[in-house]
């Protein structure tokens, strides 16, 4: 497969550059703010940049008319909405999270919502390394969107943790939790290959990881 | 309710005894190594001791022919057949484990088990109190049994824990877990106390913790 | 022992009753929003209530001339000045926290400071019962204050958890943490007992609970 | 640097190539079960086999006579003597461990064992890799030969965990413990180089890891 990098040169980049290599695909296009590199037209095209990098993403996607992946966090509700506009154009996959581990979390919340007693404490926490920027993390936001109300939710930023997140459910007599570490980066590589090959595949609209993992 | 407990003098006996009193429930028989207690003929039976007094139970159970709630953990597969026997005279409920967050936890492991790759690996752990006798807990073989394959299970007894339980799934990318910590011993009462309400309602029939929560 | 609580009504006054009352001592004063108990004159006040109460429980303090121990949290600076005062009169215990094992973990929690590289990440979290009004808790403001310099605290509030609190250290290889949790709130009741026991064999004076753990 | 390693085509072999490579030292000699390469004479020998692999390893370095790192885990007593034999010839570093983290949580070990009251129990739990063949791991070991009693010691095989070890002490009110996480292997290869940049300049002697960072 013939693939493009917006932030190539961030730690997702560069690990979804290294897995796709030892996978046999080739980077022909990437971006950053150290300028363009352009060899061919990729089939897809992958974002793990930074929100105010979205208009020049759009642009290409637009210009090149290839599948694009979104991965970057921290985008406004506007700019969700532009990418969703783009999805009516191409095929479009927009995740905060690309592990199976935290689609079965959010399942498991889903289930726990409707069956436990109302009155329970509802806790979301999420640990990250030091580099990370936004706050609470985009996965942690999808966790929380499971739920009508508002859920507290803190954040920790420590050395080089990977991403933790847990959900804790407390009554007066017990506490019940789901919690998702991640090991390295390169599970969310994986997750990101597994994308790009559904996406080539697809004609125009929105998908989440999750209905990648369910519909494959 | 007028109700008799096999096992009063232990932890559990007093945590029953604390709470049906503080709900205006009348204990009327009881038994334990010190002797019997009978004021009245109780309406339930409930037995939270240790395996060695099975028979006595049982021959209390049919003598007075009143529905009978097992609690006690380490019985052998023999003596559960003897329970199961007990059934068709008499409304039986027998259980591991009395907290909701657990009934929860073991439908999320099924949810999990159905879901998850094959190739992950699994890890069940639990933590109780020193005076635990039993390991691992009759809630860890139940979380155990949701498999076709033997589950390795580790166990710890520290200070006055009241009850931990984990079930965790590892990949090489990452891991999800699921863990449950009862906060004190009177959730489990205020299970039994469920379990007591339901079953003195019942014909005969063998009922678990889980059938009662999802019934009711 | 004669002993009088102000915040009787509390979590933590019912606490201290209940030892208290199993180990022989008397209670012979109280005070709580509901007005004043009078039998005798107490050997030693204890505060369990609210900031506001401060004056209160100053004034009976200076009028009775009893040694006094103020187990309240969420007191500013300014109050704790007068509680420093009061203690030029009478002997004195303010503590935040009254468990063994909170001593240990902040002793464990200097010698890292002074031994770990000072480019480590450092997180203190607190999870305590759904009715504590105060975050973060007076614990973890005390496990802060080892640092001089700020230390990120997150607090969830969950069901009927008895307080747990962790402080972790993490660099881009790994991470350390010490976490605490208290079983039930009985183990503070207990360290207030302690501290009676101490206060009232002194003259005057200010004293922590790590004083009284470490020098008797 | 100039340096050989014994089981090259280990998880720590790869990892230690890596970061020397990185920081500009050179592989000269190597050994696995694929045979043995050799280009030049090491400065030092780094062994992180097997430990059936020992007698190998011994020959290497009294041929060589170069300082040698023993990172290999499972060896017994009478291996362990072999080291130390080895020691009175040549400098020695033997450790199960590699990492500062680690060495704190030894260290806060001891603090904890010389001040908790004795009647507390206490558990170590350690979690590693899928591929790790010996259990408990030997870091388990080093934490439980702090006390001169027996430790109960539990262990978990999931994933890809780099490795987690555990201690905890609980009391009938509270449970204090200390957790030491590894972010990935890499973390290990640095406290290996750190190592080996001391034992090449050191005459004879065995060292422990602690004594380096220690000593340093």
């Amino acid at each position: 497969m013939k693939y493009g990098v917006i932030g190539i040169n961030g730690r997702m980049g560069q690990e979804i550059y290294e897995l796709f290599k030892e996978k046999g695909h080739q980077l022909v296009f990437s971006y950053d703010k150290d300028g363009e590199y352009k060899e061919d037209k990729p089939e897809v095209l992958i974002d793990f940049s930074l929100p105010e990098v979205l208009e020049t993403t759009l642009e290409y996607a637009r210009e090149m008319q290839v599948p694009t992946i979104f991965g970057t966090t921290g985008y406004s509700d506007q700019q969700l909405a532009k990418i969703e506009d783009l999805s009516k154009q191409i095929p479009v996959v927009q995740a905060y999270n690309f592990s199976i581990g935290i689609q079965m979390l959010l399942k498991t919340t889903e289930f726990l919502k409707d069956n436990l007693p109302e009155d329970w404490d509802i806790e979301i926490s999420e640990t990250h390394h030091r580099f990370k920027k936004d706050r609470p993390s985009g996965t942690a936001i999808t966790i929380a969107d499971v739920f009508d109300r508002e859920i507290h939710t803190t954040s920790k930023r420590l050395g080089n943790v990977a991403g933790d997140h847990s959900i804790e459910f407390g009554s007066l007599g017990e506490v019940l939790s789901v919690n998702h570490r991640a090991l390295s980066r390169r599970t969310f590589a994986e997750g990101v290959l597994k994308s790009a090959k559904f996406i080539i595949q697809q004609k125009t609209g929105l998908y989440s990881f999750q209905d990648i993992l369910f519909q494959e």
